[in-house]
């Protein structure tokens, strides 16, 4: 019964977009000369195509809020077969709970928000706004992750290691081909979760913990930040392209003010672009303008652009405009995790 | 010196999207598979253009915000032409400051919010957001209403009576050619601005009324609503597309209570779908859902849709698709404005 | 059955709370000290205390929102007792709806959003948010507004002419004591509503029209306009206290461009409060800041605050601040009706 | 000169609220009959009274945010006092950059947005909206943290442990008596800060890894996760209050989940409160309703509710009110820091 109603709500599945065929070039150019976020837009679109054509600029992808549910995770997927992006730093939720849990062969459902939600808690459906979710697949993802962490050597990894090794894991077992985590570990893009216990990863390695108490691996935040930081030293001028706003924005933006405290001159981010539906009035980091952040010298402002729109409107249109221009075609990859997997054999050897 | 500082700001001019030009139908059909006010908008698109495949329904446009300086009045403009709208109901803003201003030849500005409005103020330019205007051009339009209403007879005018005239004047003295009060003229579709006074046509009234203080016109809100009210029960069904809240979304939704009030049956706006940035929380009507709006027997709740979305994002999508599809080829022009002349003769005659 | 089922939702009514109950200065002087929306809405405070203290401004109360039915009623209602504002700008559902609604023995009622819309359409319940409301009895409200048309001569008033009329129509009538309207009468505070047909008032004045069509009031929203004028250039210095955005706040705004255009040099508002929900984002007006208003010429910028709040949280401790601080003991009425009322005696004798 | 620049900006220091002070019952219950958020605000306070009053409850505070530096710091150190609450998750930046901060003798300061973060950067002063920071302080913060880490074993800790180091720092060392981390630590009340690196701890543990490469310690998220779960599964009932969303609302959310996948039949959070300025329109779990939670199993729909607000305006009332009502006065410290070092030590002796 319980299973028979389940299928009630999980019937139409939600379909990423895909950029490559909708040439929206000529719509966010003529929305540059219009105003408000039409403009901000535009403005985003191109700034943010600045950074592609931009030879010394890495692009770091800022992930926040359930983006890949929404159907934008192809989108990310395409940035990383092309190279418009050379890092990752994202909630846990789009990384595991949505692009691993669908590299697993899961997909999400299309829902909607007028509904009892006592009635989904008794189906075993979760819902995200307008999406809905087998609570029991969650639970296969959340296990996975467990299995992988009870491989993996007793000692601390950043989650960027431990995504890589989801990415390792993927290269013969995923069930779908547009897994973001597969992607960045053939194309060497690092990912960091820097709250990675906040997501389905955090249940596999509690689970993990909770039944290796004497022996287990374990999450270092510390070295997420420390490793991130290297990125920022390797890398002449960066660029931010920043979907929502939460820890990935301020974790992302900190590293200029982590690589001034190491060794030398800040640089900041040259470039910095955030769509959210937040703003500044509460005071907190996720809708701080932009030149806030310079206050902090984290972000210079003479490239710099806040879209307030809600990102299934806007990533479609800024990255489609970006790919469509195509300054990316110039672009090589740079494999940025290269530079820290050396460091992790440095430190083997110790 | 003062006009030297105004150039500095008047540079380069506010361009008006052209839905045309942009088919984007593959891309609202795209994000109707998503999630989130994608999914919403995209279910707008399709509503709205489904209210165009209804023989019975007569679809009214509302519009609250500065849309028309921001670029998009160009497609009120060509809605008007392909017969796809029937009624406007608006804020004055748009329809006097915006439309009948640059209809006299004038333009908006691409401006900036990163400005002192004290040095604004000093150069006579006004801003709206990120947008800039030549004070001065201002005062022609609201000089041109009080010219305008002098040459009407002294009685109450509804705020469509005197935007009729507005478009009659037009005829002849139009500088630009995508005005939408010449069109509305022309197509015979009444445009309603409930609060009339509300804009320049109220400093042209105002100056009128006070330079002939025992003979002159007078704008009467309630014919307004009498006419408005005429228009519902003229047609066998209704759809609401309506930009903004405000006046204009109250407005037009009242005529379901105003057409039971009057003589028979409620019958509810069949369609409904509202794009606006408010959301439900402080209990205003601009934000307020369209299922609130079923309580008061206003709105059928079977196909609304609210997006929540800056309009200049979400309006060149959703009239972009509804455009391309194109159930508006079968569509005749309905000419309501003709409904309301006959009872003008009519009163005239009395 | 359908009376039966209305009772289910009406059953506890909605309270106005009284500020003299509640000395918040201390409160309200601590949030001065904090950040955000605090310190924002203390400065509010002081800036309204500040102009009470000022004896050449009079006080401009701008309203918008569904404020009365959620229990901010009596504030205004002892604001006038107390000499406090001068003048009221507002949308027509707090002043006919609502307020006159009250007057007349009805009451707001507690209600709840989670509720299913099509069976309060059923059962005759209409719905604010969390408020439900009798909708036979806001059809008496209707009735009544036409009773009092019928009775006034054949010719075009403005809002606050008619709004006097229910003023003192209530005077032996009134079944509530705490009526806004009736207040208002008694002290010579005029009330403005310039989108006088947008609420149970236009409803109101439908039925007199559609039954009078021969010979029947119109409502003359460019009077308001004018009237308001003639009332901005009476006043030395003006301030604005504005709960809401939408019509009221450019009504008000405007008087001082009119006021320009008829006769003298612009005398800005001298002090600016805005409570609202809503942000500049969407270039509407009734997010725009008060330093935008600036460039207008409409606003001084250095007594302006934005406070970033719902007003049911604000408003209580604004005007709790200013009532207990008690500058306004020495403030006289200032019966700003009688200068209108002088005039219309004038324009009889025409 | 760069001294004498930061000086002018440093000047008026923010005071925390002293709810003692302001004993708003009154108030509060009079908003509980209004409507709108003044009536959410209202029951908001009565649910957490119930809480308080509930003794199988033990209270878990989230705070997401720049709340500490807003004046807000002082609320929570009188609910640790006063065993009113039992766990704090948190993001870094209340705990570390702003709590530790002041609680070694910095302050933060009353500023302003409308200011050049150019020249803020210039003179080393950081800016939140409307309040400023001495840069240079705010090293001291990340070399303090640093100097901690270097004290400690080399192992990964949790948080929370680290956290009790930095209590036990400031036993001695704390400069100001008013510190969240120092009364936590003497009434054995837990926090937890899962992104830890996210803040000036982020900094201050990046200097120490950095300068010692071979062996330093770490910080497990995941123990993180497993500890709060083992709270969880220690406390008959829990009741959430949570100020902002973000990574504390999630993963003391998650706890439900975590339990249940260990050992137990789920409990599911029996109250829940979230004070917040943002909505679910973008889908992200910051704005995600509490009935949305109810579809995850983790809240129950009985005793919730959402408080639309910014933070500063509504926990003072809502924090004043259960102060005042003192139901927390027959509550027991729980001190369940114990049940987690008893762990510690039982994990030292394996």
């Amino acid at each position: 019964m319980a299973n028979a109603r389940k299928a009630d709500y999980l019937k139409e599945t939600v379909q990423h977009i895909d950029i490559a065929k909708h040439n929206v070039v000529p719509l966010v150019d003529a929305m540059g000369r219009m105003a408000f976020q039409a403009r901000n837009l535009s403005r985003a679109a191109k700034i943010y195509d600045q950074m592609l054509a931009d030879k010394d600029c890495a692009v770091i992808l800022c992930l926040a809020g359930s983006l890949f549910s929404a159907g934008l995770k192809r989108i990310v997927y395409d940035l990383l077969q092309n190279n418009m992006i050379d890092v990752i730093v994202s909630t846990g939720a789009n990384i595991v709970d949505q692009d691993f849990f669908e590299a697993l062969g899961f997909k999400h459902y299309i829902g909607t928000t007028a509904v009892d939600d006592r009635q989904l808690r008794a189906a075993r459906v979760d819902r995200i706004y307008d999406t809905f979710i087998d609570e029991d697949e969650l639970g296969v993802c959340d296990k996975t992750i467990s299995d992988i962490a009870s491989t993996l050597p007793s000692r601390p990894h950043s989650s960027r290691e431990f995504l890589a090794e989801m990415g390792k894991y993927l290269v013969k077992r995923a069930k779908a081909k547009d897994s973001v985590i597969l992607a960045a570990h053939e194309k060497g893009v690092p990912i960091f979760v820097p709250a990675f216990s906040d997501c389905s990863a955090g249940f596999g390695i509690l689970h993990h913990q909770w039944h290796n108490p004497d022996s287990h691996l374990s999450i270092d935040s510390a070295k997420d930040f420390v490793e991130l930081t290297k990125i920022k030293l390797a890398c002449k001028d960066t660029g931010l392209l920043m979907i929502g706003g939460g820890v990935p924005k301020n974790f992302a933006q900190d590293i200029v003010v982590a690589a001034e405290m190491i060794d030398r001159e800040p640089v900041m981010h040259k470039y910095a672009v955030q769509v959210t539906v937040a703003d500044e009035r509460d005071g907190a980091l996720s809708g701080s303008t932009l030149k806030e952040a310079c206050s902090w010298g984290k972000v210079d402002v003479t490239y710099e652009q806040m879209v307030f729109s809600e990102a299934t409107l806007a990533l479609p249109l800024i990255a489609g405009y970006a790919y469509h221009k195509g300054s990316w075609k110039a672009r090589p990859a740079r494999r940025l995790s290269s530079v820290l997997d050396e460091e992790v054999l440095a430190g083997a050897r110790r």
